[in-house]
């Protein structure tokens, strides 16, 4: 701890505001008044308590900040130019193009971790890093900043609880409670005591302060640690603190001053604002570096030809094969594991797997934590469930977030349990993610070479796996690169191209030599590669087959594998035509329902019969 | 209240467990032990406490019963044969492709409000039940049963907030907490303590009971609807409860009992077994019933050509004007509703407008729940924090449920807020969803008159709305249907065409005049019907046009506009090429943004004269 000068951190935090006021002023746009409230407390953080090299805001063992309520981005810029990481200003080039100083905070930016703005997200992700800090042995804690407004999420209240059953005591949420929500008094307005009483039964340790109050948010700061409780700081606070004429007021969500408001404004902080510049901040200890290399090659596979295994159970082998060879593999499901495979890792590596419970949002914000810390989590549910998840996973995809995500449990073939279980959908949510891999492979060596691919590349990657056992159809030294695809069948009397994925490609093969009895030969794709597609093989193979191409996926029609080869391939002129799920299904078995909803051998039989019999 | 033999409803209790131990045997899969849990409380809620008119579960004023745990399924098929509603024998068709009881509820089922299954949803939608009781001067009940490890969704502690802010003293939830999750035991086992304390902090009244007695069960339900707040019933219970050699096992999650084991647990329950046909069900009140009848028609329309009105804010005034006229539609917001213009209908008719604060999901249960109830929710907030509820979507549209869900602020035309703000990937989502309608306006008559086609249209409809003002271009009779698109631009001497909808038809409108100066006349379709497509009308233009067809949107290129376009017409050969947001956007001036990421008038002149140029 350095030697604290309340009175300066009051000077800067007033600091903070003027650069807040000021350069949401320029930009025309913002939220200055969420930067007010908070003011103090970052002040107090950055300026009083945090222990981190201002230089090296990704150093190791630095105290992790992260802004949940991220529209207070001015707030935070702020912040970082006043430890003197880059030229105040520079803060004036807010949310200009060009600028890395965007209407809310991205990792384009050094010292934000992980992109905010879509709110309730920053708790999870601080959970993911303290969880991390714990498996690392490493001293830093991960601090978490709050609006009240977003604490009306459930995922809060996911990571709350997660936090409390692990017992982080080196995690820290302050919720600055402004009462003002963008529309209207939030739910509890100054209510303290709801969010305390919340935050307790939620396992948490709890203090409630004047966050204006330096002294009183440096000494409850004094005491982190303690116990073995995560600690919740309520900070009672007023929108637009220390602007007298807009203080406490309704109607100023998300509003920048006018210029003469501005001056005003800063005219009433300047007197007291004080530059944070040249402020002694102590450093982090010197734990131990984590080992997070990867390793130079993985083992290798010792599947059979023909041998079948779900490509569900092949993900648990292969999890447990690459987390023997490679650190920064960690697991996590959500109550899932024994279908999902994944708690064949578990059993292997208790220490590196979390039981996230059946808190989907959650669990990606958890991995999101641990993929800023160096790891490479794998964290996998049924399919549909990632539904859940698809604002963090979008969040995810904002932040460029290392994270690997395996859906199980896809299609009409998962049979009996019905369409609230059957992943029909998550094709189409994953390729829409900025930035994202969707992989889905159809055999046990596809699946683990592929997951070797989805470590080595950096990035959101979705695997997506099936409930079936499926033979062993590729030789363990085959290669899957991501964009690739593979040429099952192929002759020069093809008269269409069958690109299929998954279950579907064994309908596909079959139905090649039932076709090849009725003399009309195809060519058939293993589209193992959904993002990037594998769209030259598929382009070059189409071409050969007079441009008509079938695609076929347990999936529904909108936005999956038949979308992404018409998306990509329909402007060279390919033809193409689909089988999928084109109505809501229901139980059954898994062959009745294969059949029923037209992805049967069969079906693609008298499919492509009737486009070129 | 009937006359409770509460020796009837023990003997009843065994029977629904029998059944569910019976058909998940003969389906060779399902949830038995999660039945026998729940089995007490069931029989006491059906046989013993309930008011409805078992003969017809669709009756305004039953209670209501959601199954949130769906697993449990057999034990609610079991409870409504045992009210003489359909044979007991058709118990044993479960899981059959061809029958109605499926693995978990859905719809189907006349005694299923809505499709359970997806954990956590079922408390959000009740609350929608219970604030549309209190709209409608109606005295039904709505009861929700939740397993205990469904808890971990923060969707539930949502649905409790709001149910505790609105003080829905008519809302009952019972917690089966049996102890074991489906891999592990749930993170708090049988220390009830922990969920009484988070119910009370988010505003409950609670009750402990032993969930396997059932006069312990009557006496805390005979006491529902007192005071101010909900109640929540914590039932301490076991899974396999009444099964010797089963009961509190672990290893036994959504396991079928083999004919053996069965015939073992029927023996052991079948003494003590009784029907519940012939009890004596207590009939509902006889309250008004409530007016939802739709008008014949809704009042005119009166833009004027050329005026600028943003489509956020046509939707703000269409919802006045239908609201006026139609007394089904209610309006629900995440306090956003001063930027989605839902505000309009606050002012208006705040006994309609239900404020859900900052939780999507429980915001789209919430309308789900007042659509079981004959109303037509409107339910608003920013198109991508729609994703943060797209597994609740994805459950609407397997429930039919007929919500309209309105998302304002898309793409990069939004301007400075940056990625986290804009809605890039809500049209792949939407898509995604069973049976849904995707509408997309460009101006302010076309987005009213598309909110008549929501209205009518029964099933899940999205209204994509923008942030910019645009010119009105449609006169105030012109007609939307869904699954059309208009030509606004048209020669013999186009060269291709262009399909645009919101923000970039303006743009391409622009192109096309640019082009005709250049000597290349183009077709410019508004394509506001998205899904289903206006397909026919895009067909014949395109083949007018040599086959080439040109999408513009401000959406990721994945699962959007232009894969819309590509995987409904490539098979007939029509060639798609995409101009759409091809990378992570940055914050920036609208406009700026629309000309980087390339949908500007400038950018679709380029593409255009680079395709036929």
């Amino acid at each position: 701890m350095n030697d604290i000068d309340t009175e300066s951190i009051k000077g800067i935090a007033n600091q903070l505001r003027i650069h807040s006021i000021a350069s949401t002023t320029a930009a025309g746009s913002g939220h200055p008044t969420s930067c007010c409230s908070a003011a103090d407390v970052v002040a107090a953080l950055f300026f009083g308590h945090m222990r981190f090299n201002p230089k090296d805001p990704h150093y190791y063992n630095n105290d992790r900040f992260i802004l949940s309520k991220g529209h207070a981005a001015p707030l935070l810029y702020a912040a970082w130019a006043e430890t003197g990481l880059f030229p105040v200003e520079d803060l004036l080039k807010l949310r200009q193009l060009g600028s890395d100083h965007e209407g809310h905070p991205t990792p384009r930016l050094s010292f934000a971790d992980v992109a905010t703005g879509s709110l309730g997200q920053g708790l999870g992700v601080g959970v993911g890093m303290a969880l991390c800090a714990r498996l690392d042995s490493l001293s830093y804690r991960t601090y978490v900043l709050l609006g009240d407004g977003e604490c009306a999420e459930g995922s809060v209240w996911e990571a709350a609880s997660l936090a409390g059953y692990y017992k982080l005591n080196n995690l820290i949420a302050i919720v600055d409670v402004n009462r003002l929500g963008q529309s209207q008094e939030t739910a509890f307005g100054h209510n303290l005591d709801v969010y305390k009483k919340r935050f307790e039964s939620f396992g948490w340790r709890t203090e409630e302060i004047d966050g204006h109050d330096v002294e009183e948010i440096l000494e409850v700061l004094a005491a982190v640690g303690l116990g073995e409780q995560p600690l919740v700081i309520l900070a009672k606070t007023y929108k637009g603190a220390g602007i007298s004429f807009i203080q406490d007021k309704e109607g100023w969500h998300g509003k920048a001053l006018s210029k003469d408001e501005a001056a005003r404004a800063i005219a009433e902080l300047q007197p007291s604002a004080k530059s944070g510049i040249g402020t002694s901040i102590p450093a982090p200890e010197a734990d131990p570096v984590p080992n997070n290399t990867p390793p130079a090659s993985y083992p290798p596979l010792g599947y059979k030809l023909g041998e079948t295994v779900a490509t569900r159970e092949a993900f648990g082998t292969g999890l447990v094969r690459l987390g023997e060879a490679d650190p920064r593999i960690v697991a996590l499901d959500g109550d899932t594991k024994n279908s999902t495979y994944s708690d064949k890792f578990l059993k292997k590596f208790p220490n590196r797997f979390t039981e996230c419970f059946i808190a989907e949002q959650n669990m990606v914000g958890v991995a999101t934590g641990f993929s800023t810390r160096g790891k490479v989590p794998f964290a996998s549910t049924f399919a549909t469930f990632f539904t859940r998840a698809f604002d963090q996973i979008r969040v995810a995809g904002i932040s460029t977030a290392n994270i690997k995500l395996v859906g199980s449990h896809v299609g009409v073939s998962i049979g009996e349990d019905g369409p609230s279980q059957m992943g029909l959908e998550d094709i189409a949510m994953m390729r829409a993610v900025a930035g994202s891999v969707v992989l889905y492979p159809s055999d046990a060596v596809c699946t683990e070479k592929l997951m070797e691919q989805m470590v080595t590349h950096r990035g959101v990657c979705f695997l997506r796996t099936s409930r079936p056992k499926t033979p062993v159809i590729y030789n363990n030294d085959e290669a899957f690169p991501i964009g690739g695809a593979k040429v099952l069948r192929q002759s020069d009397q093809d008269k269409l191209t069958v690109v299929a994925a998954g279950i579907t490609l064994y309908e596909a093969l079959k139905a090649a030599d039932t076709l090849k009895e009725k003399g009309i030969s195809i060519t058939v794709i293993d589209a193992y590669s959904v993002k990037p597609l594998g769209a030259d093989v598929i382009r070059a193979a189409a071409q050969k087959t007079n441009n008509q191409v079938l695609t076929v996926e347990d999936h529904y029609p909108e936005g999956g594998l038949g979308d992404a080869v018409a998306g990509e391939l329909s402007s060279a002129g390919i033809k193409v035509h689909k089988l999928a799920v084109f109505e809501l299904p229901r139980s059954g078995k898994p062959e009745e329902l294969v059949a029923r909803y037209g992805l049967d051998a069969a079906s693609i039989t008298s499919k492509v019969w009737s486009l070129v019999g």
